[in-house]
């Protein structure tokens, strides 16, 4: 098959990583016999540096045109510490999900063997966690209406959901479950919120209705809090709203160890972006040290959306590989002696010799 | 002095480990030249059963004319697991809070050395680890204006705070930092929500023009749940909304290995409340098994709210000798034979003969 990727790479670390995510696409490619071709959008920093906008209209176009979104990363000092900056990086990732329809935020975690030292919880909690969370990522109280009374002393946000905005991501959760370990648990307070209680009457009813198969759970937010770091392991999917999910995967997020290893897929009904969540982490651009794992991860995502399931999974065997036999960047391995570079080779040539 | 105190010792292993706390009091009295003097009143399920309240006004008499209230636990299987039930324990205690004007729970968090085998993580984190918590716990989205569709399919909370809320508790967070290492943290989501915004300019303003002594930082939610995990020993003070307190809270409360050891205060312009965080624990009710060191704790708490510091201290020192000579319960030390009594007498004749 062939397939049209668009590539935006952003600023500082972003074109280093997403360079070894092309590399091991083009890999998985020969290996499996497809074709993806790159077509390159500005975006970020280097978009308003060029442009004078973070999202210019023709990135908009490329990426309306592809088949999925590559995205490596993007923000700058010289926006985020000048705080006139009108424009600055991040608006234009807001408005690429929002011009995309992106409204779920899935997140992978997952404790590596090789690196479970590296983690702050201990190892016997941590061993074997593997979870995916499905987070609402265009409703909640983020996007409601805000308020501030004209003396400024009295302000509010408001957090609604609809039923449709509630089935729409609970579907992608259930299905998400189907091909794992079969259990999905919805993380919501409903013993006091309205709204989380319409979240746990939509998701009943459609895990009652048509995933009968998939086990289905409730845990309340602070519980889930705590119960994130006593025994991540119970965890498949978690399925939750907006802000549950922010608190919730960024908590998930140091479980693992590395930072460096996470990646993220947005996605909608039409569209698909797939990035690292770190960050541009501008002081290591160009310096050959920056981990590309988490961006070649986030080509695994891009694969899986594309319906290749069995070549997200190579890509994935591989990096379990890499890390394994240590190929790592020094974040990982003080005494590494890998550049991102190298590891994004290591993985690639994996990918091409295991077919 | 003569102190008054309300003792509502609940359900379940309320009882026991309220006594234990009764004894700490009075072995603080002798030793300090103080007189408590205990009116007991019912709540919870014990009250349902005997008067068909779970908060009788009698007892809300008992604890308007006393000087602090020092609770134990409330909540029973036979109303927790009946959906049909019309009154619930728990909403004695959440009545209770109402009518007696408490807008502020403060929860300490502190590793203790003995302990740290206990923690999901690792040593190296959470050694010396110790903070208070102040949550607000009266308004924001808890108790917003709540909405439901005719038709069921769109629902909606409102989170809403004004400058006098904020104010009133960010008074008691600095107020407790001079007293501590000196400084706030203000976990807010100010980068997106109205009221975190308001909260930012209240508490700044209130750092600036009375508190130039205390450090005030800031961190936006999802980041505290990271560094929680990742760094616990940088916080000192955290002040934080309500719900944003629960889940901080409750994730804080796994890190220090045991929710056996965690009291808790829940205080208002006129009057305390001083419980342990734990609940009822109907399994263990009556076997002398129970830990009571939540419950003393949260007398040591009761102490320093009325003013008497040196006392709540040496209550902090008893216990940390308990600890330290292994006198704790068989959930801390599977091996050790001392009951709920046993490490209450010891932590009471601790306090007395070390003056
Ligand atoms: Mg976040
Ligand atoms: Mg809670």
């Amino acid at each position: 098959m062939e397939y049209k990727i668009a590539l935006l790479s952003g600023d500082g670390i972003g074109p280093e990583v997403a360079k070894q995510a092309v590399n091991v696409l083009e890999s998985v490619g020969k290996a499996f016999g497809h074709t993806f071709t790159f077509e390159e959008g500005l975006v970020g920093a280097i978009a308003i540096d060029k442009t004078g906008n973070p999202l210019p209209d023709e990135t908009i176009k490329i990426c309306l045109r592809g088949d999925a979104v590559l995205f490596g990363a993007i923000g700058d000092p010289k926006y985020d510490t000048n705080p006139d900056a009108k424009v600055r990086p991040e608006q234009g990732l807001l408005k690429l999900r929002k011009s995309l329809g992106l409204y779920t935020n899935v997140r992978p975690v997952k404790a590596y063997p090789t690196l479970l030292d590296k983690s702050p919880l201990k190892r016997n909690r941590i061993e074997g966690a593997d979870m995916l969370i499905y987070r609402e990522l265009t409703g909640g109280i983020y996007f409601g209406e805000k308020h501030l009374s004209e003396d400024g002393k009295q302000a509010s946000d408001l957090c609604s959901y609809s039923e449709e905005e509630i089935s729409r991501i609970a579907r992608m959760a259930f299905e998400a479950a189907k091909l794992r370990r079969k259990k999905v648990t919805l993380v919501d307070k409903a013993n006091v919120l309205e709204t989380s209680r319409l979240w746990r009457r939509v998701v009943t009813k459609i895990a009652k209705e048509e995933y009968p198969q998939i086990e289905l759970d409730f845990l309340f937010v602070d519980n889930a809090a705590m119960q994130m770091i006593l025994d991540p392991r119970q965890f498949d999917v978690i399925l939750t709203e907006n802000m549950f999910g922010d608190i919730i995967s960024d908590e998930a997020s140091v479980i693992g160890g590395s930072i460096g290893l996470l990646a993220s897929a947005s996605v909608g009904d039409e569209h698909g972006l797939f990035e690292p969540i770190h960050g541009s982490y501008p002081q290591a651009k160009g310096k050959n040290i920056a981990n590309p794992i988490a961006s070649i991860l986030s080509a695994a995502l891009l694969l899986d959306y594309l319906g290749l399931n069995e070549e997200g999974n190579a890509v994935r065997e591989a990096v379990d590989i890499a890390l394994a036999n240590g190929v790592v960047t020094s974040d990982l391995d003080e005494h590494s002696t890998y550049g991102t570079k190298a590891v994004g080779d290591y993985i690639s040539v994996l990918i091409q010799s295991a077919e």
